[in-house]
């Protein structure tokens, strides 16, 4: 089967189709344009390097959330455009899920944080624990599941599990310092190939969602913003204050 | 500092910019296109794509062989011509290194092997070694260094180091049921996003050997083949044979 994964929920935009156990092409751009002149542009870049038939896709997987709103909204809105368009379904991987996966198999906790303003980070922590012999596997379990904390909470909680955990994620640079003063287990960093999201890493996900039906159609389909946005949370302040 | 980092090795095509710790750009193709097809026209995508400046490159790294002869060229005629025009130096990454790299940070030996053809695969043992604290970080340790054997071969030599071993490679495919025959320790292959040459693992590795000066003139520059090509071989069979 065959998979378009991408991924617009931070700074990186990124596009990849997979099919079965191969990864047929993958392109990241972590630059200052907006999402909106890079995401489309990619997969099409994709699809003519790869003679993709879009008919021949069978979902549509993306980064669903959290991260920057605008970013989720251009994703949203490029799946579910193929969605219709293809009449096919959509997949919705967790950012943090995805992030996660890119340390496939590591021993260490795995931590991303993305940063979400307002001091705080969008951020989980997950292990890889030993799910097959001959050959060995390995399946990625949510410790605690992905939520909008600030580092000191994060590092607290990172700290109460005792063990080695590596930070990714584009917090890593906003908290670097903030969080060598917080840790008191060993912790370090992805280095820059493994550090911010691969469509490539929700896209080995998407397989497994699809063998388990969690599939969403394309009208029903919507990001997960995990917070409120800026306008919504001014509205509710000015209302509750009477103004 | 800025690095453009290529592979075309094996059967993927992939090109990188890196900044300092930043992967800006990252493109990876899998597809039955021959890498001259491929390597230039996506380095020119990713160019435009990140608006790069050439001349603000301060060197050119790839995956400097073993792998296919006419892919090695490819890749090393790109590397020279860009050389030779930017007057930038070469970074000859080893291709083995490269692919181990993939796996940064685990704590079981990495084994990549390549289809070789010739009932032989191109391959390494590789860990990764903890060389700092808060925040930890980890450095790649050669354990045998690439080399050309039997797949019979290279599972002798993991079996004797009595660990976990991870497999990646274009060779696992090819090998994956000998192997499951010949190991005798834990064993386990990487998944699709990690299993495969990326730039961008190569261009980690260059920061490295930019800073130890390992780095050759676009003139002095020349492919690491590990074994004589077949019209070589053919050749000396000949004269040996005195015909």
């Amino acid at each position: 089967m065959k998979i378009i994964a991408m991924d617009s929920s931070g700074l990186v935009a990124s596009v990849a189709v997979l099919e079965d156990g191969t990864l047929i092409g993958e392109y990241n751009i972590q630059y200052k344009k907006t999402h909106s002149q890079t995401l489309l542009p990619m997969l099409d870049e994709l699809k003519k390097m790869t003679e993709l038939d879009l008919s021949t896709v069978d979902a549509i997987a993306l980064a669903a959330g959290p991260g920057s709103f605008t970013g989720l909204r251009i994703g949203s809105a490029t799946a579910k455009g193929l969605g219709f368009a293809l009449n096919k379904p959509i997949i919705e991987i967790p950012t943090l899920d995805g992030l996660a996966c890119n340390l496939y198999g590591t021993d260490k906790l795995v931590c991303p944080i993305m940063d979400a303003r307002r001091n705080q980070v969008y951020t989980g922590v997950y292990e890889y624990v030993k799910c097959g012999e001959r050959p060995v596997t390995y399946q990625l379990k949510t410790l605690v599941g992905q939520c909008a904390v600030s580092v000191d909470e994060i590092a607290r909680i990172c700290n109460a599990f005792g063990r080695e955990v590596i930070f990714l994620g584009d917090g890593v640079p906003v908290y670097e310092e903030k969080l060598s003063q917080l840790m008191e287990v060993p912790y370090g960093f992805a280095p820059a190939h493994m550090n911010r999201q691969r469509a490539s890493s929700f896209g080995i996900l998407a397989f497994d969602y699809y063998k388990e039906e969690k599939t969403v159609t394309a009208a029903q389909h919507a990001p997960e913003y995990l917070r409120l946005s800026q306008a919504e949370r001014e509205k509710m302040e000015k209302c509750s204050s009477g103004n």
